[in-house]
């Protein structure tokens, strides 16, 4: 069974190879202000000519959202948060760049000239942006894995509709993408995503009932926001982009593996059927995936840190253990079961994370809590059809709310 | 400088992708009865009707030989030693091969209708036969190193002129082809070749005093005739690898480096302008670059070992020694002087490695006589026109005679 057999990314590099000329590319920057949105506005302005930006978008940071704005060069910035309208206006006057604000201006934030968006905007609330990307024939960097996460038949279906090429931009897909190359899926034998296995990697569980939000949040290899830190800290992350890679490439869950490797240094591993293995490696360094969604199949002169393989000496690699980071077996078994599932354990998971960096929840109640929405929503949900994006932010709207329930109740207790 | 910028795999790779379709490949296997002959008959073997044999050679094992021609149904045998003529005429009496000897037979194994050359004759002895592979349009596996070692510019030029595409098997260049892939030129700015180091990888130089034959030839990783398993663990085998990779590869000495990695698990390793990095791993098995030649853009279902990283557990990287391992400082430097030095480090080097293998020389004299041959041949030689073959093997014979005389005096001494 294949389910996703017509993914995106085939038919997304395909696309790419032919629609994408070696010269400017105009972009929309959505969450130009979070990690994914600076690391991105680092690259292009490297290439001063060559990626011209039409807008930057934020959620309320008017004040950093003018300076990058100012710095790019944009020509429109939009705020989600109308309350941030005026400070933006402010921040802005006499740049010639038009300040705007609230849901519609966010959705009209990828109009054309814009024929790339680098989609950067964390968790569920960049759905609905990506998707009108996905619907507009545009090339959608996709940074943010909610998307498929949570609507990957959604997004299939709006990109074949509307020719858009989707190019994965967290480092573990670019890598695999990049190992994939041009190859034919049939040539495919595995797809292993590595994890760092994140700060509490060698944590018993008892260690693991003391960590904190400060603690879950450093996290040993890359600088990322709160959220991801502590995703990358109970494995989620991987569970999650498991379920992306699911989406993104023409295989089906069976081929699909994770690798603890400490060093991050290795990406993504293809194996192909005649036991020759393509990695992709790197320093870690957000501004490479980036640098190859922008520009594949070319690849930018970027100043970033270079890999040193001897001075580094040596690369570990091991099984996860699924006993002491049980949310990777979840998200697994709810990549098995289908979309639906795959949108619960990341809605429910999201609330979690909101209640453990707000000191509301233990660090191990994150998969408890999601363990449990999974269970009662499949035994009580009524919404289960997934047809439009409404159909994904209903049910994403109701797996928080009962997923709010459930931690109350740990909370409680 | 860019010296052989218009090398032979880029255009083998654009050559390659068009030429090979995915049906029948008609080969003729030169030096069948050796390792690369032999791992290249077990991966034939898995696929009876797509890659038909037309001709299998070897230097006078007439036994061996009929066996392994019986085995693939080739139509013809060779062997160049006429003496072993009448044994194999004997051996495949009844079988419909037909049996033939000498040099002129050799020469003509390459004809028409064969379109693939499995080049696995070791050392200089495969030099006339691979060129005239190369010279005729066919695809050339190139397992035999000295080819390009001895004459890359008279390869790339007959390639160049016939259309032949000349695809690497040795491991570490069929890694950086595949790291390659299709990429520009222009967007790479390091090839690695990795080197297990050898048996004597951490052995100081006073060990590596008292080392015999038969220690030498245990190779840790992989199972390799006895000149091979000396030259790794000289580190030779890695200088003469880069010489090979920069005639394969369009890329100046100086992108070209060497990387100790113990566990012979990545073999190559490409690094890009935007700092990402392609490499190739698999578990130490022949068989995998040469399917990747027989098939290249395809790849063919083998029933190889598969790589298991968390099982391996761990992959070690280090700065070769060059103060241990002088044989790499030797290559290096005749790779920056031009291809007469890398002709005569070469040749130097087959001689006084045939010494050691006949308890003649110590095995630190190997180094040394190649150095001296060098030095002496660099002041007094009179051939220094390599424009045809005959040029290329009259100044080998020089260089032997010179090396022989060398190593009987350390012999003397």
């Amino acid at each position: 069974m294949m389910p996703m057999a017509q993914a995106l990314s085939v038919d997304g590099i395909e696309t790419l190879n032919t629609a994408v000329a070696p010269g400017e590319r105009r972009l929309a920057i959505l969450g130009a202000t979070g990690t994914i949105g600076r690391n991105t506005i680092d690259v292009i302005s490297c290439f001063p000519d060559r990626f011209p930006v039409e807008v930057v978008t934020a959620n309320r940071n008017a004040a950093q959202l003018a300076k990058l704005a100012r710095a790019v060069g944009a020509k429109r910035a939009i705020v989600a948060d109308d309350a941030a309208y005026a400070a933006l206006k402010s921040y802005l006057a006499g740049s010639g760049i038009v300040p705007e604000a609230g849901a519609a201006a966010m959705c009209d934030a990828i109009s054309a000239p814009v024929d790339t968006v680098m989609a950067g905007i964390v968790g569920t609330a960049g759905l609905e942006t990506a998707y009108r990307a996905a619907s507009s024939g545009m090339t959608l960097a996709l940074a943010n894995k909610e998307c498929l996460v949570a609507a990957a038949p959604l997004f299939r279906a709006a990109a074949e509709r509307s020719g858009a090429s989707i190019v994965p931009i967290d480092s573990e897909h670019s890598a695999v993408f990049q190992a994939l190359a041009r190859a034919e899926p049939e040539m495919v034998e595995s797809v292993t995503l590595t994890a760092s296995g994140g700060p509490f990697r060698t944590w018993s569980r008892a260690q693991m009932a003391t960590v904190t939000p400060r603690m879950a949040v450093q996290h040993p290899n890359w600088s990322m926001g709160a959220k991801i830190s502590v995703d990358s800290a109970t494995l989620m992350n991987k569970g999650l982009e498991l379920i992306e890679a699911a989406a993104l490439f023409p295989f089906a869950a069976d081929r699909l593996s994770v690798l603890i490797h400490p060093q991050s240094i290795v990406h993504g591993l293809v194996g192909y059927r005649d036991g020759s293995v393509i990695a992709q490696l790197s320093a870690p360094d957000m501004r490479i995936p980036i640098a190859v969604g922008l520009a594949w199949p070319n690849r930018l002169d970027l100043p970033s840190k270079r890999l040193d393989l001897s001075d580094l000496a040596r690369l570990d690699f091991d099984e996860p253990d699924r006993e002491r980071f049980p949310a990777l077996r979840l998200a697994e078994s709810a990549l098995a079961q289908g979309p639906l599932h795959c949108l619960v354990l990341n809605a429910a998971n999201e609330v979690a994370v909101d209640h453990f960096l707000r000191a509301k929840l233990p660090f191990l109640k994150i998969a408890e809590v999601v363990a449990e929405v999974l269970e009662r929503f499949d035994s009580g949900a009524s919404i289960k059809d997934l047809s439009t994006i409404s159909d994904v932010l209903n049910t994403d709207e109701n797996v928080r709310k009962l997923a709010g329930d459930v931690c109350r109740r740990f909370l409680g207790a």
